[in-house]
C-alpha cells in the first residue's frame, strides 16, 4: 500500500545476532529490505549463509552507493565506532546494537547525526525486545517523566533469582548462569554493573537529555552479593534487583545510579525474574508504566534492530527532543542514599560517614547495618565495594539534602548504639 | 534539529480527554503542534480555553485548508464516522480514539486510507498509554505471532479485582467503580463486553490482519460473575479476568474471543490489578513480552493522542501489514474451548451439548461444572449467558478439533457421573 524507502544492507557481524537478523529478515520479506554484503573478522567459521555474501574489506561496505544502510551488531567498541561514524558521513543511515560503544562515544554520535542529517538507531542496545528507547522518544516529554527504574541486565537479574529462590551463593549462581547460556565467561561486564550502566547512559540521554560518561555514573553490580543478603531480603518481604534509577529533585535536576536495590514484592520489578528485563516509568500524564520481555538473546535482539530497520523505511530518526527541545537536565551529587550494607568485620566499614544509622545486626559471621549516607561519600570511595562488602540501597533509597537536615537531629540518638 | 511537517490541529471535542490534550499540548510546546479551532456540540458549558477558541460549526475545521490533521475525541460513534471520512477525503490526518466508530466502520476506514493516502492513527483507542497497536505493527511479523492475550477494558477489570480481593458481589463492585469514577453511570458498554470486543475487532487486524465486526467474534463480560465463582477461583488458586485472547491454531487459522477467564497467579495478567489493563504477546523472535499501564483516563488517553500527533510528523501511518503485505489469517470456529459454568438449576444447563464434563460440583444454592464445549454451540446459543449462568474460560482454554477425537473417548466414563 505505501511506498518505501528501498533498503540494502551492509550488515556487520554474523554472530549470533547477526544470523539471527539474517534469518529473520528471510523470514520477513514483507520489509523488502535486502542484506547485499555481510563484513566478518575472517573465513574461518562455516557460515549458514552463501559464501558469496561475506566479505572481510570494511570498505566494500562502506563505500557501496547501492547500500544505504548499515547495520553494526560486532563486539569491538572501538571497530564499531569506526564503522558507525564512516558509515554516516558516507551518507548511509545506521543501526547498531552495541551499547558499549555507543556509551562512550555518545557526544561524538550526536555531533554526527546532526552534522548528516542521517538516522542513527539502537533500540536493540537497551532491553533488546523492549521498545524502551522509541516509547522515551514518542510518549513522554520532559518535565512529565517523574521517574524510570528498569532491570537492564538478564545475566545478573538471572543470578540474583537463583540467589534469591533457590538459596544459592554468588558463584554458584553464576556457574548456573553460565551454564544456561545467560553469562559470558569472562562475566565481569555484566557481573560488575558495566553492562547496566553503559545502557543507563544512553538511556538517561532519551529519559532527560542528560550526556555523561558512565564513569561518571555511580553505579555497582552484584559481585558481593551473598546468600545472607538474601535471608535479610525475605525477611523484609523483599527481592534483591540490580535496579537503574533515575528520579527527578525537587530541584529539577536529576538523582541517577545504578546499584543493587531491595524492591518489595509489589513492586513492578519484582516481577522480573531470571533473564528477562523490565522497565518501570512514572509520567505525569500515562501515569505508570510497565515493560516487560526479553533483553538478551539472538531473536530477541535481532527483532528489535529488525523494528529499527523497519522504522528507516520512513525516514525515523531520534529527535532527542529532552536534549534539543528543552532544558536538559543536570544529574545531581546533592542527595542521600538509604543503604544496606553487610561486611565480615567492622573494622572495614567507616561508619562515621554515615549520616546516620537506622539498624544494626550482628553475629558472629556476617553483620549488616542499615544508614543513610550521602552519594557523593559512595562516589567518592570504594570501601563499600571492597573487603566483601556489600551495598544495597534500600526501597525508595533517595532523600534530598532538605529532608536530611531535618532528620539529623532525630536520628543522632539511634546511631550511638554503635 | 530535525524539520518536521507543522501540524494545525482542528480538534472535535472537549470532554476529558479533549481537554486533557488541550493541556498536555500547552505543556509540550517541542512539539510545535497547535490547535487551531475545537469544535463542541453546544457552547453552553463553561471552557477552561479562551472562548474564541470554540465552534459548534464542524465545517469550520474540516473546510479549512490550514488544518492539516483533525483529532477526533468525541463520543457519538456515528458523528465521529462522519467527521474522519470527510477530513481524510479532504486531505487532511486524523487521529481517532472512538474504539466502536472504528470496530464498526473498520473496511470503510481502511478503504479511505488507501483512496487518500492520509494517515488514520488510534493508538489512544486501545489501552490509552500502552502502545499496544504501534508495537503490533513494528514488532511483529505475520508468521511469528503465536498469541495475544490481553485485559483491555479498566472498568471491568477494578470490579473483577474487587470481587476477587474484598469478596464483594458484581453489584457492590460495581457500585464501588462507579464511585471511583472508572465505570459509566449506564455501564453496559463496559461491563457487558461490548467495549472489550470493540477494542479487540482492530486488534485483530493488526495482529494478524483479520478483518471481523465486533458481533461476529465470541464475546461475552462479566455481568454474571459473582463472589461464588471467586471463591472457586481462590481454591484453584487462580484469578478471573475478563480476557481478549487471539492465538494461531496448528492449521494456521486463529482463534479468538473476549470472555472471562480464569488466569493462574503467575500468569502476567494476573499482575493486572484494578483499573489498569495489561498486554501479553508471545512470538517467536521477541519471546515472551508484556506491556502494562493505565487504559484509561483523560491524560493516559490523551498521551495516547499526543504520540500519534507526534507520529504524524514524519508521515507515520499504519501499514497493516498483515493484511495487505501477507495472506491474512482467517478465523476458526473449529475448535473447543474448556470451560467453568456455574448455575443456580441444573434446568437451565444442556448438558448433552457438552463434548464431555470434567467437573462437577453441587450444594444447595451454587452449582458449577467444568466441561469442554465447541466453540460453535457458545457462537450460536445463550444459555450460557441467561438465567444468572455464569460461564469463564478455563487457562489454557483451546483445544483443537483433532486433540478432542482423541480425548473424547477416554472422557465419555468421566461424563458418566452426572
Amino acid at each position: 500500500m505505501n511506498t518505501h524507502k528501498q533498503l540494502t544492507i551492509g550488515l556487520f557481524g554474523f554472530g549470533v545476532v547477526g544470523e539471527g537478523l539474517y534469518k529473520v529478515l528471510q523470514q520477513t520479506p514483507s520489509l523488502k529490505a535486502t542484506i547485499k554484503k555481510v563484513c566478518i573478522k575472517n573465513y574461518g567459521k562455516k557460515r549458514n549463509a552463501p559464501a558469496s555474501l561475506f566479505t572481510t574489506d570494511k570498505n566494500e561496505l562502506l563505500n557501496d552507493h547501492d547500500i544505504n544502510v548499515i547495520v553494526e551488531v560486532i563486539d569491538d567498541a572501538d571497530a564499531a565506532f569506526q564503522i558507525v561514524s564512516t558509515a554516516l558521513v558516507n551518507g548511509k543511515d545506521v543501526v547498531s546494537a552495541s551499547k558499549k560503544m555507543i556509551a562512550e562515544h555518545l557526544p561524538a554520535l550526536l555531533a554526527l547525526q546532526q552534522q548528516t542529517g542521517r538516522s542513527f538507531l539502537y533500540e536493540s542496545a537497551a532491553c533488546a525486545s523492549i521498545p524502551v528507547i522509541r516509547n522515551l522518544e514518542e510518549y513522554y516529554d520532559n518535565d512529565l517523566l517523574h521517574s524510570i527504574r528498569a532491570i537492564v541486565n538478564g545475566s545478573t537479574n538471572f543470578i540474583l533469582t537463583k540467589i534469591f529462590e533457590e538459596g544459592l551463593d554468588f558463584k554458584q549462581a553464576l556457574l548456573l548462569a553460565q551454564q544456561a547460556g545467560f553469562a559470558e565467561s569472562n562475566p565481569v561486564l555484566d557481573v560488575e554493573g558495566y553492562d547496566a550502566v553503559n545502557k543507563w547512559t544512553f538511556l538517561l540521554t532519551h529519559a532527560y537529555g542528560i550526556i555523561e560518561s558512565p564513569e561518571n555514573i555511580l553505579f555497582n553490580g552484584i559481585q558481593n552479593i551473598n546468600a545472607g543478603d538474601a535471608v535479610v531480603a525475605r525477611a523484609k518481604n523483599q527481592q534483591i534487583k540490580l535496579v537503574a534509577q533515575a528520579q527527578k529533585l525537587k530541584d529539577g535536576k536529576v538523582a541517577a545510579f545504578v546499584l543493587p536495590q531491595f524492591v518489595k514484592q509489589d513492586d513492578h520489578l519484582a516481577f522480573v525474574k531470571n533473564e528477562y528485563n523490565g522497565v518501570v516509568i512514572e509520567s505525569g500524564f500515562a501515569d505508570k508504566q510497565f515493560f516487560y520481555g526479553k533483553g538478551a538473546g539472538s531473536f530477541p535482539t535481532a527483532s528489535a534492530v529488525l523494528s529499527d530497520i523497519a522504522a528507516l523505511r520512513y525516514q525515523y530518526k531520534y529527535e532527542y527532543k529532552k536534549l534539543y527541545h528543552h532544558q536538559p537536565h543536570e544529574l545531581s551529587n546533592d542527595i542521600f542514599l538509604r543503604v544496606y550494607v553487610s561486611f565480615d568485620d567492622l573494622a572495614f566499614i567507616p561508619r562515621d560517614r554515615f549520616e546516620w544509622i537506622e539498624e544494626w545486626y550482628a553475629q558472629e559471621e556476617r553483620k549488616y547495618l542499615v544508614g543513610v549516607i550521602s552519594f557523593d561519600e559512595l562516589k567518592g570511595n570504594n570501601w563499600w565495594k571492597e573487603n566483601n562488602t556489600s551495598l544495597i540501597v534500600a526501597a525508595n533509597p533517595v532523600i534530598e539534602d532538605i529532608e536530611v537536615r531535618k532528620l539529623k537531629k532525630k536520628s543522632l540518638e539511634l546511631a550511638g548504639i554503635i
